[in-house]
């Protein structure tokens, strides 16, 4: 059985973001007029060490798919059956994460690493199965930490894969009913935030279902404080598409791709990898901030400043999805735009 | 010489927008979770009259230059040879405008209606000139409602132009040194809003101009009190590049053509567009919020709510070309997203 590979990714290039910014400081607009977009491709000149850093041009999406015990514990309101049916919705190019992937030229890969519901042979989709979905954090831990580090080992393979194949962003999505309880567990776990400051409807808990949720992510959290690390905080309150994910960045971190990073479930993933290889968030790109409250804890907790904030709550990669043409855009405006104009220098 | 045509834009079409509405809720998603981009693409719906609304596949970037007399009267740091040096850049593909118009796919077209230095032939430059630059607002009108009208027509004419030839998506920007000051002019006298609330450094102006340039605004503004309405307003306070991208999307709007909006100097001539043609700011998709202060203002008086947040003050129309992809994914979205699994519908 493969261990992770938990080692620190390296700095942000510290050179190359000098030069960036000196870079943006001679190019034909006034200083600072392009605001974020200037951090922007500073960020992706210190992820990549280069300067300009290469303008991202083959982008890919992967979706990594789970289900939760908890579900069974009325964490939902949608049964874990839905999880399968959105896998095929996906693997059929129908779903919300489809249509943005065509727009900026990605294909869309689903990972199941732990969906209930047995799904065959599927087209884009791709079996690396742990077990089908977590047990309950209302009960106890959701999986073991072998389990925790082999969903941990299919994330981390999936990035060196793309990685090796010419993917120069990665974009991580996840597909798992149930699956804002476990996130908003560990990002209270993490940032300290009580449950019922940070836990939200997600995907559509009743009004008067919210406050169950929130007496089970407070319960599990409670269980979890005898923890005695990161990876046994995951196996206690995971999942297992979230401790893919978490694989996922930390290998994009270690090997100096952009990653751009999407809401709740993709925060708490980035908050564990951050956790088990620290300074994994450095190298982050916040795609957007949801609307779920646990998503700006998380965010807060990591110092990332989302890129978008459009109100989505979806999940699935969407909201990273819709970032990527603002990294195209910066690191292309750095590399072509001319000097300032000879009259003004 | 030709009159402009202020006739009202048709409604939104509400009957298209409900169908969206409809659309959106039976997608595969839970309800609502795409947010803002289900607004859009019900706007778009609205803008077009079908649903679901034409995924916009080519846009163009059409950039007014002028310059202006208030220049001379210490409005801005800059000289207004800039505005010359720049329309060359831009001509020469070397501004932010070319590389983030590259990333959608868009050509950039300069419009001369007023540059100050004479340009000569360019590529990508079409010479409309009315004059060369307005006359400064510290001391009078900017220009006569002839040239007011004629640089309204300009805009008019490069919309239809756009349109009868494919284009889907007007992205209007612009460039003239000095244009922050007669863009906060105008929205200081459209909303009531003080000139000492709503004026921002624009492109440079040093911490200690700011006084000068809210004077400058004040005194003008109080001057064009006793215009009889927009039109003389708009040849009080503007700019032929503002009175050209009124007219632009009073075209825009009237054709059921979308088009994007940028930063505070395009939302002065939203301001003055909707005061000229009634309703045309209800086609508007307010591509960003720049930061300077005008611009929030102009947006709240149209109620309009942008959809990028990135610190950008850089105009070009690059904040609207960076917004653009959120219309394609939202359109793409409502087209091609396939109805809920049939196991929750």
């Amino acid at each position: 059985m493969n261990k992770p590979d938990f080692h620190q990714p390296p700095a942000l290039d510290s050179e190359a973001m000098d030069a960036a910014r000196h870079r943006w400081a001679t190019r034909a607009k006034p200083p600072g007029a392009l605001g974020r977009l200037e951090d922007l491709a500073i960020r992706l000149a210190g992820i990549t060490g280069q300067c300009p850093p290469p303008v991202p041009t083959t982008p890919a999406v992967i979706v990594f798919a789970g289900d939760h015990g908890v579900v069974d514990d009325g964490a939902s309101a949608w049964p874990s059956e839905i999880t399968a049916a959105m896998v095929h919705t996906i693997s059929q190019r129908g779903a919300a994460i489809n249509a943005f992937a065509d727009t900026i030229g990605a294909d869309v890969t689903v990972v199941d690493v732990g969906v209930q519901t047995p799904l065959g042979s599927l087209p884009n989709v791709r079996n690396e199965r742990i077990r089908p979905g977590t047990h309950s954090i209302a009960h106890g831990p959701a999986m073991t930490t072998t389990d925790a580090e082999a969903a941990i080992c299919v994330g981390a393979k999936i990035a060196n894969e793309f990685i090796d194949h010419g993917t120069d962003c990665l974009i991580g999505g996840e597909m798992g009913i149930g699956n804002t309880t476990p996130s908003a567990a560990l990002i209270s776990a993490l940032t300290g935030q009580a449950a019922h400051t940070i836990t939200g409807p997600g995907a559509g808990t009743p009004a008067d279902g919210i406050q169950h949720k929130q007496q089970l992510i407070t319960t599990a959290v409670a269980r979890a404080s005898s923890c005695a690390g990161p990876l046994e905080l995951l196996a206690h309150l995971g999942g297992l598409e979230i401790a893919a994910l978490a694989g996922f960045y930390i290998t994009a971190a270690q090997r100096r791709t952009p990653y751009i990073v999407d809401g709740v479930i993709a925060c708490a993933a980035l908050c564990i990898a951050d956790a088990l290889a620290p300074t994994t968030a450095t190298h982050a790109i916040a795609g957007h901030r949801s609307t779920e409250p646990a998503a700006s804890a998380a965010l807060d907790h990591l110092t990332l400043q989302p890129l978008l904030d459009l109100d989505l709550r979806l999940g699935e990669g969407t909201g990273a999805c819709l970032a990527f043409p603002l990294l195209k855009a910066a690191a292309l405006a750095l590399t072509h735009m001319a000097d300032l104009p000879t009259s003004i220098s």
